[in-house]
C-alpha cells in the first residue's frame, strides 16, 4: 500500500488554512468529518481532530453540534484593497496578442455592452427547444450520453449534416463528416492534417484573429491576402502569391467573412476553386457564417465547386444555435484519414450529450424555422446599427453593408487610432473590437469592428451615441 | 443577392437522387414542401414540381395527399452483397497505428466482449445523479448553458476540482486550473505550450498509445523510458538518458500506469521531481487513474512534490464518471499562461453544459460515496479476473498484480505472437489489446492487456477460458 505518511496535524491544518485563504473553501462550507479527514488524508484520528481545533482557535472554522465542522470566514470577506490608479495610461507598445487578451477579459465585467461580439444574443436562441432536446437525448439513450461516442462523431448527428449540406449545393453522405468542438477545433485539425512547422497559408486580411492565434501555435507562415468588402479575397493578388511563392493550404472565409461581412460571389468561388485545383493546394473553406445570409437564398461554397477533393469544409453550430454547446464539423474531402487522426490524437471523441441534443435538435424539424426568425432578426439590426451610425457618427466615417454575418466594419478618419478608442470606450462600459486585432501587424489601426447580434435598444443607441462622440473627439 | 441560378429540376432531382441512395435520406423521411424546396433552392416553383414528379416516377418518392412528398425507398433495404471472404488473412506487416485503428474499430460491432477497453462499464455509473446534475444546470443557469463558458473554464467547476486536489495533497486555487475537452486535450496543450517540432519528450514503455499519437502529431520524438510494473518509470535510466541528450519535456503516467498498473512510491514521485527541477525540465503529469487506488488512501502526486511550478498536473473525469462528457483539466503552474493561449487557439472555449453538469454533481456531494463503490467493484473484479486468469492460462503466463487502475498486463510464452492471438480472439467476438500497441516499434509483441472495466459475469469467464484456450494454441 502507498500510505500519505508524514503529515502532522499542522501541516494539515496549514494546507487547509490555505485552502480557505484562496477562496477554495468558502464561509458556510461543511468539513469532511474528523473520520473523513482522517480516511481521506491517511491520518489518525486524534491528528484530525487537533488540525480542526487549530483552525478552530484561529477563528477559521467552527464546530457546530451534532453537525460538524464548517468554515467560519474567509479572507475574500474583508473590504477590498482601494485601486491604485483608476485611468491606467494606455500602453505604448501593445502587441496584438495582448490587445486580444485584454478585449476579452474586459468582456465578462457587468453591465458591458458588447458590441465586440461576434455572436446571437441570448434572446435570439431556442433555448427551451434546446433544452428539451438535450433531455430527450440523455433519456432515450441507452447509456444516458455517458459512455465514449463515435470517434468520428455522433452517427445521428452526421445523418442531419448530411442534410444540412443540401442547402448549399452539397452532395455528402454522413460518412464523410468528421465532427468537432466547434469550427476552431475544425480548423486546427486541417491545419495540422496539411501542414508542418515553417508552411505558409494563405489567409484574409482583414481577418479573424482566431485563424491567426491556430497558425501561429502550429508555427505557421502567413501570406496576407487583402479583402474586398463586396467581393471578398482579392484572387488576382492571391493567384500572383501563389506564383510567387510555395503555398502549403488557403484558409479563407467564403460567406460573409469576419471583420468586413464580404461575400464572395459564386463564379469567385469557382474560379478560386480552379485556382487552387491546377496547383494541387488544398482550401479549408471556414462557412461558419453561411447560413446567416438576408437575401433570398443561401449563398452557395467552395466545396460546392470542388471536384478533386481538395476542399476541406469546416462550419459550426456556435452562429447559428448554442456558442456553449461547442458542436462543430468538417468534410475534409480526400484528407478524411488524416483529419480523423488528429481528431483521435488531440481529444479521441467529442462530447456525447451536447452533439447528442444537436442531434435531437435537428431530427424535430425546427432548424428551418428557427433560422429563418435569426436571419430576419439579425437583418433587422443590421440596418437599425448602420442607421444609428450614420446619425452619431462624423460623415466621414465608412461602413460595410453586409448581407449576412454579424458585424459591421468601420473606417474611422485616419488620424484616429482605434486601440486607444477602445480605451475610451471601455470607461463608458462600451466594448468596441479595435481594427488592429484583425490583421498580424496592427494594421487596420483606424478600423473598429461593431457586431450587431444584440436586439437593437435604448441601451444600444445610446451606446453608439458615446461612441459616435469618442470618435469626433478623436478626430479632432 | 447571392442567387443559385441555373439549376434545372433534372439537377436537383439527381442531387436528391443522391442524398436517397447515399441514405442521406431515408425511407419515411418528409421532404420540403413544393413551395419549400422553390426556396431553398432558388428556383421556380413548377421547377420544384418537376424535380419530385422525375423522382416519383422512379419510385424514389411518394406524394401522401395533404401531406407532402415522402422517400419511399433508399438503396439500403436492398439484401446486402456476400462478403468477399469472410476470415481474411492477417496483414503481414501490420504497422502500430494500422494495429490501433483495427482494435478500435472492431469495438463497435454488436456482441464483443470489450476486454481491450479501459474505462468504466455504466452500471457503474451514476447515470441518474449525473443526468439530474444536468438537467439542473440548464435549468438554473440563466442562459441554460447556451453561451461561451469563461476561456479558463467554468468558474464552479474550478472551486470543485480545487477542493479534489486536496485529495492528493494539493494547495491549488480555481484560478490555477483550465479545464480542457478530456486528458488527452490537456496533454495536447500542454506539449504544445513546452515543445518545438523536433524537439525529444521521455515517456513510458509500455505505454499509452494515445500518447505516441499525439507526440507525433506534434512532430515530436520520444525517449522511452522503462517502466517496472511495481515502482514504475526507471529513474537511474531517466538520469542516464537526461545526462546524455536535451529533453524538453518528460510526460508520465505517476499512478496507476496504462497498461502495467504501475504506481509510483511517492518516494521516487518525489526524486523525479527534484531530479528534473535540478535541470528545469518540465514534468506533464498524467493523473488520470490517481483516484482509483484499491487501498487504503491515496497516493500522492508529483504536483504535490513541485516547488518550482515545473509539474503541469492533467487529469480527466473520464476514467471515474462520464468519459462522454469529456471534461478534463490542467494545472500548469508556472507555465499557465502559455497553456491557457493554446485552449484559446484551438478550441476557445470548453463545451458549458457537460461541464456545469460536473460541477453540480460535485456540489451536491456524491462524489466520495460514488468513488468508494467504485474503487470496491474495480478492486473486486481486478481479482475475479487475476483468478479466472489463474484458472484458465497455461502456468507460464505472468500477469500484474496492480493496486489500482483499469489493466492487467499479461506476459504471454515468448513464442506467442499477441497481434495473432488478437485476430483469433476477435473471431469469438473477444476484443484484446495486443501489447505492440503499448510501443512505437512493436515491441511487447508476447504482452496483452486485459481491462477489468465490466463486472465479472459467466461471459466475461467464457471469454477468458476460451482466450486461455487461444494463448495455449499459439504456445504450441
Amino acid at each position: 500500500m502507498v500510505e500519505n505518511n508524514g503529515f502532522l496535524y499542522s501541516q494539515v491544518a496549514e494546507r487547509l488554512e490555505q485552502l480557505i485563504e484562496k477562496g477554495v473553501l468558502r464561509t458556510g462550507d461543511k468539513l469532511p468529518s474528523v473520520r473523513g479527514l482522517s480516511e481521506q488524508q491517511g491520518i489518525s484520528i486524534s491528528t484530525a481532530f487537533k488540525a480542526y481545533s487549530e483552525l478552530e482557535m484561529k477563528g477559521l472554522v467552527e464546530a457546530r453540534p451534532k453537525s460538524g465542522y464548517y468554515v467560519r470566514f474567509t479572507s475574500q470577506e474583508l473590504p477590498k484593497p482601494p485601486l491604485s490608479e483608476s485611468h491606467p495610461p494606455p500602453p505604448k507598445d501593445i502587441s496584438v496578442d495582448e490587445m486580444i487578451r485584454e478585449v476579452y477579459r474586459n468582456l465578462t465585467s457587468e453591465g458591458i455592452v458588447r458590441l465586440s461580439v461576434a455572436a446571437p444574443a441570448l434572446e435570439h436562441l431556442p433555448e427551451a427547444k434546446l433544452n428539451k432536446s438535450m433531455m430527450e437525448a440523455l433519456r432515450a439513450d441507452a447509456n444516458s450520453c455517458i459512455q465514449y461516442d463515435e470517434i468520428q462523431g455522433n452517427g445521428r448527428l452526421r445523418q442531419q449534416l448530411a442534410r444540412l449540406a443540401f442547402n448549399w449545393g452539397g452532395k455528402v453522405a454522413p460518412d464523410e463528416i468528421i465532427t468537432t468542438q466547434g469550427c476552431m477545433e475544425a480548423l486546427s485539425f486541417c491545419l495540422q492534417a496539411l501542414t508542418r512547422p515553417g508552411d505558409t497559408v494563405a489567409i484574409e486580411t482583414p481577418g479573424y484573429f482566431g485563424v491567426s492565434m491556430v497558425l501561429q501555435s502550429h508555427g505557421l507562415k502567413v501570406l496576407e491576402v487583402p479583402v474586398h468588402p463586396e467581393t471578398g479575397i482579392d484572387l488576382d493578388y492571391l493567384e500572383d502569391g501563389l506564383r510567387r511563392m510555395s503555398i502549403a493550404a488557403c484558409l479563407f472565409v467564403s460567406n460573409f467573412n469576419n471583420p468586413t461581412g464580404a461575400c464572395m460571389p459564386d463564379e469567385c468561388k469557382e474560379r478560386l476553386v480552379k485556382m487552387l485545383a491546377h496547383r494541387s493546394i488544398p482550401l479549408i473553406e471556414d462557412d461558419i457564417y453561411g447560413e446567416l445570409y438576408f437575401g433570398k437564398s443561401r449563398p452557395l461554397t467552395c466545396k460546392h465547386f470542388d471536384e478533386k477533393g481538395l476542399v476541406l469544409y469546416c462550419s459550426s453550430f456556435s452562429k447559428m444555435l448554442a456558442p456553449g454547446y461547442r458542436v462543430g464539423w468538417c468534410i475534409p474531402g480526400r484528407f478524411h484519414e488524416q483529419v480523423l487522426k488528429q481528431k483521435l490524437a488531440h481529444t479521441v471523441t467529442s462530447a456525447t450529450p451536447t452533439h447528442a441534443a444537436m442531434a435531437r435538435f435537428l431530427e424535430a424539424g425546427r432548424f428551418g424555422l428557427h433560422m429563418r426568425r435569426l436571419r430576419k432578426a439579425l437583418h433587422t439590426q443590421c440596418l437599425r446599427y448602420t442607421q444609428a451610425i450614420s446619425v452619431f457618427f462624423p460623415d466621414s466615417v465608412r461602413a460595410t453593408r453586409p448581407r449576412g454575418g454579424y458585424t459591421l466594419w468601420l473606417e474611422l478618419p485616419p488620424e484616429v487610432n482605434a486601440y486607444s478608442l477602445y480605451r475610451r470606450a471601455i470607461r463608458h462600459n462600451i466594448s468596441i473590437a479595435p481594427g488592429q486585432m484583425f490583421s498580424s501587424d496592427g494594421r487596420f489601426s483606424n478600423y473598429i469592428r461593431l457586431s450587431y447580434g444584440a436586439p437593437f435598444s435604448e441601451e444600444i443607441e445610446r451606446s453608439l451615441m458615446v461612441l459616435g462622440e469618442l470618435v469626433k473627439e478623436a478626430g479632432d
